[in-house]
């Protein structure tokens, strides 16, 4: 960050200010051309996937995207060439984005019936990210992504009992409709339990016995009940927050330094010196 | 508002008073004579889409809708006429629905297939609200926009978050199902993704094979989970509003300086000596 | 209640405790065998709507239907004549449930054709709540439903806001999808319009058009998102009484009699004399 | 637990602490074996009725199926030798599963089409869960069952007055929409009922006459809304354990009585003097 006390790298930490950072205008101007670049590559990939346009407008498409994946390219080569630890870059979850989002194209080059690889492609949008992280638009996701991560724990043993209690129910529903009845199997049976759990309800596999369909009614009220269970989680965290953030002041003791003071106190809690 | 004074227009502001204010009997008479117009406009409009009734009442409908409409013009002349600032009025929020909710009639005389303006007709019904405001129905309702308003921020991120997941997981379900089991095109899979997640579930587009068949559960338990984010925004955004807006007054007494009183407390809860 | 004083109803008071009273053994004798009879009738009701089941033991059901009517008959008129205001029993809540659970059986004999009343003997399981209500096994219920009355209004201007969308969508979708595509009549497509928001999703009605279905994704999106609304109300007001009753104190002051101190409070805060 | 003091049964409490505890490596080494045989056990369970995978590897399945049907064998005899009371073991919880978990295999050598009792072995999951106590994985889910626990009778009056709202609905359709429409009995209008109110929504049933369309409408938005309550229940609880456990000491301040001190406090925030 501090290297534009070293005139020799000049012209490369100029270029870092720019990709990297978002507080000069060329730095602004770069993550606005580039935010756009992303979404008209990712409109660019739904579009060629239907049949239809994807006939008219081929040619089109493939120029398109030769021109997209370039600027992508020319992007990557910046991102290394100005960072002080290339290697660094390369392998961190962004560097390895960046790189998937230009393979498929290249690798098309060489090798037919690389079209499965247009997925990656899709990933891009995951870039989006990290301009918005520069920008601090997601401060107010990390409120959230902290009331999730403080209930990570609480959340991974319900998903655990979910999964056992679909195994379970799945594998009895297998046994009471059969078959005949779309149940042909038991891992049908459990992705017929988990879509009945979750209160989506295809209908593409539906009980036709009465006694699947008591089973059935069961497990939908079950699921109708135990949404109830990560919603709390979630709400108790979030409010847990919220009061914790309230009743503390922002006070820092003037003796020994130590935060979170209530904000009624007079005295700090930890070295008993007056607070005021 | 403080219009009678002038003796000038006083026609025009005793015409206000009846079609803006709710409080004298006059206006309210045309509160409630203009909300069952509205309903039985938008009653009118629901049944002349059903085929079997309208080709048997085809002719009462015309007039029906003639009358309703003449009545609305009327009162939109009238609200023009009576209003000190007739553009202000005119290209406000409910200017223009009342604009909108007459003219297609009228453009109907002149053009032949106008047909397809019989959805701006419904947007009488968003005319209610303005009667509902006036009476003061809605103060509830401030409560919950208020709270709704305080973490829109919060469920912005949310929904962009759903966007992103969803761009992505159809991506990779185009891939994994392909167009065979209905998965015709990205944004095709990206509206099953958006089904699936949000558990509507219609079942028009369901996955066939294994792996597809994995993604969908894992898609749905996410979905299931998830929802439990904008719940807690919510309810922890109304639990601070209010326990914040009750019980405590913000007084301190004036001889320990305790705080946190209960608003009907006379007495320092502490020392005991008078809050007055 | 105290009618043990007079000699001369004394039968009909004693019959009172019995039906009305649960305190003695030969009242909970009575509840028990009201309950199980009641079971079963429901259950009757149920086998004979299913064809097969019918017509192999109709003899039988039509037996069980007139003896339960006939138990039902006599525990209706007992509640009359031991009731010391027996017209106001009769068009109580609970008074014409009784009524109605007994008449269709009897209109049988005179009219061909009353089957249609078959619903109204489901009714019948209402008669459970009267007899939990007796045992205070629904003590734990009057808690959910003073938060439920409490939040009654802001519940009522979420469904009105509710239906309004769905008026305006249904009819939006009514103009881009077309009878065609299920979507006939504005009726219909504010049907579907409910189905979608709700997350029920049957798929009967399915959006085939482009449009229609980023439509319905918005729909879908925004019905998963305001379910939130609901859920954040009920909570607050069912934490809010939690609260409320947590951070007081049982305590009455000496003094003045007032209640409701705060926990930690000393002195009275209407008197200011001491709590201690 | 104390046996090792009794020098004669040495190798059976050496047994006991592998089979029971988890403190020991030898003990933890067994958990995770066993973890992982369930787990292949299941997956077994799951492959064998797929009726493809099925008919190529049938011999294969059936060996390994032996091996570890003898393997959960020679543990379940382990488990009844090792620990003091046989019997106690044997009729618990999970003696009955582990019993419930090998007897499937066994009974197939001597009668024919007992795999009907395949059901069974799935219940070897449930397996997993004394695994997981033993390791206090489930040290977090305990809160969640405890304040599942606290609201049980809150969501078993929630419960049962949704089957209550199910029956008479159910009913009600029956009548309005009769067995041509696919409400061919009371029963499977209830069932259609609970799809339909706990948002799962098959599509297998769809109400088709306007009369259905509207009482389903209702059904569906009484749905939506009333969610709210079991979440509502069960986060007030979670919220309420929270508040009350964490943050605040029990202590109150030797020399002013000052209470409500933060966990972590050495000094009071009132009068500055030390807590200790």
């Amino acid at each position: 960050m501090n290297t534009s006390t070293t005139p020799k790298n000049d012209w490369r930490s100029r270029l870092h200010e720019i990709i990297y950072e978002a507080s000069t205008p060329a730095g602004k101007f770069f993550d606005v051309v580039l935010l756009w670049v992303i979404l008209c590559s990712v409109i660019l990939v739904m579009l060629e996937s239907v049949v239809e346009i994807n006939q008219e407008y081929k040619e089109i498409f493939n120029i398109a995207e030769w021109v997209i994946t370039i600027l992508f390219s020319i992007e990557y080569i910046a991102r290394i060439v100005s960072v002080r630890q290339p290697w660094r870059y390369i392998f961190s979850f962004y560097g390895l984005i960046d790189f998937l989002s230009i393979i498929p194209k290249f690798l098309s080059l060489f090798f037919v019936g690389t079209q499965v690889l247009v997925a990656l492609r899709a990933l891009r949008l995951l870039r989006i990210f990290r301009i918005l992280e520069l920008h601090q638009y997601v401060g107010e996701s990390q409120n959230l992504m902290q009331a999730l991560k403080a209930s990570q724990r609480k959340i991974s043993v319900f998903v655990f009992a979910i999964l056992v209690i679909c195994v379970i129910l799945g594998t009895v529903m297998y046994m009471v409709e059969g078959g005949d009845n779309g149940f042909t199997s038991i891992p049908r049976s459990i992705y017929w339990a988990i879509v009945t759990l979750t209160t989506v309800g295809y209908g593409d596999i539906a009980p036709q016995t009465t006694g699947g369909q008591i089973i059935a009614s069961f497990i939908m009220i079950l699921g109708y009940g135990i949404i109830a269970i990560p919603t709390g989680i979630v709400t108790s965290e979030l409010s847990r927050k919220e009061s914790s953030k309230e009743s503390f002041s922002g006070q820092s003791c003037p003796n020994c330094s130590a935060e979170g003071h209530q904000a009624r106190a007079k005295f700090c809690y930890r070295c008993g010196s007056s607070l005021e």
